[in-house]
């Protein structure tokens, strides 16, 4: 069944959301350690307006870099991010009718919402939640968002992340993300993602430096500043997001300890939450 | 016809190239000044393998803000690529073919294919080739590629890279991008990406720093020579890019003569030349 590579279990995802009229955007263009943290899911969700997105987002976590020779973690993975705002009543159903859609035969296997609040540090978000597990594997996180970027949201939007990689696995009943077919019947994953997993893993492990690192932290977060007092808080949040990056290589290198992360996160959330003040306030005057 | 949607004409180009054979690959995650620089073009056309790959990639050209005012320029535009090597004899014809998919009945139209030989300093690339006008306008851009990074290349690859939003533009008979529809019936062009051009054509006329701006220059530019000494291409060529989007914005900011930039662009393409010939080294030795 070819409709189970990698990329079909991606547009058909597209196609399933399409049809039920989200906009299907296109990945962020900087590296994200998290689908949410597209610029498109964090502004629609404090913004007044409705939203209907959907989209595909390598997600990049450095620390979970193993050389391509991990059946499981990866340097890169991918999910599936969906935004609809204010979240159906049926988000549930909805989601169960995707997974159909793809192909999973939700009747004969073991389907649970186990329920996992859901937070971002980061960026000043949290939500209600559910991992959705499959036969006891997650494969994909449900969330009703409550804040974002430190701003309780007036309008609940229902989000969905769909671990990509887990459920191409599942589909094709392979045990490791090495065998998984990335398209048609002969490219495998590994043949487009490994030489990346394995050198991007060797340089988030053994060998980005330290003060470069740091003066890129410092940078980034400098030119944040700059652009939220210039008020463009689209632009401040792209650095922002470049300094979780290189935050998180800094961890991935082992330089910094928990309570220093911890700081850094804490700089980095509060850059992020005037971004968001000032988009909501900028949407404000606008209306 | 919600199939001429910016939406739909991307989805059209996958389902055909898809067809055809390619493997649909993920716009990359950093800021690209065209289609051509993403690392699965650069790498697959220096190396001894066959390749069949074709993607939508956001192309950022700083200098070309316009705050989402003007009728033709953008700060952030999009191309669909297409990379077949060795190049099939029929190239010009599946090309012509993919028009016909997309919805151009081309038996109606004036298409030209006129010589323009391309080239990019900074990757030290450069092909034979034709932009194509449609009805008087550039639609589209062809290259037999022959060097990349310096390296002639042994199989000659064939290169497409399609103007999104100018065909969208000429399929929906408007002539100002801001009047696109992105999907649907209901959703503007402009409505997903109108702040974004605003803020980032602020930030890029008139708002970075020189200081930071230069910083960051010089640090992804060592990050690449680090890379290059701890033999991980793929890693180097990331901050090689990284440094030519932030060239690309002290050229929009005004802060560079056209002769600095010459030197800038003359040191990244040393960079460049130094990833492909370790890639091409490597790969080799792995044979």
């Amino acid at each position: 069944m070819s409709i189970s590579s990698f990329y079909s279990l991606i547009k058909k995802l597209e196609e399933y959301w399409s049809g039920y009229g989200c906009s299907i955007l296109l990945p962020y263009t900087s590296e994200l350690g998290a689908a949410t943290l597209h610029p498109a899911t964090i502004f629609s969700s404090i913004s007044a307006k409705d939203a209907k997105i959907a989209y595909v987002q390598p997600v990049i976590r450095p620390a979970d870099g193993r050389y391509g020779k991990n059946p499981n973690r990866l340097y890169q993975h991918h999910q599936y991010q969906v935004l609809i705002k204010p979240s159906p009543d049926n988000l549930q159903d909805l989601y169960l009718d995707s997974l159909k859609h793809v192909g999973i035969d939700i009747r004969n296997h073991d389907i649970r919402f186990v329920e996992d609040d859901w937070e971002n540090p980061s960026v000043g978000a949290w939500g209600m939640g559910w991992e959705v597990w499959c036969d006891g594997m997650e494969i994909s996180q449900f969330t009703y968002m409550q804040q974002v970027g430190g701003v309780a949201l007036s309008s609940i939007p229902g989000e969905l992340a769909y671990g990509l990689e887990r459920i191409a696995m599942y589909m094709q009943d392979v045990d490791n993300v090495g065998n998984l077919l990335y398209s048609k019947d002969t490219v495998k994953y590994m043949e487009v993602y490994g030489e990346n997993e394995r050198q991007f893993s060797i340089a988030a492990l053994e060998s980005y430096e330290y003060e470069l690192l740091l003066s890129q932290f410092n940078d980034n977060a400098a030119q944040a500043k700059i652009f939220i007092e210039r008020k463009l808080p689209l632009v401040a949040y792209d650095h922002c997001v470049k300094t979780s990056h290189i935050l998180n290589l800094m961890d991935s290198r082992g330089f910094i300890s928990v309570s220093e992360r911890a700081k850094y996160i804490l700089d980095i959330r509060g850059l992020v939450k005037q971004c968001c003040e000032l988009f909501v306030e900028q949407e404000g005057s606008c209306a």
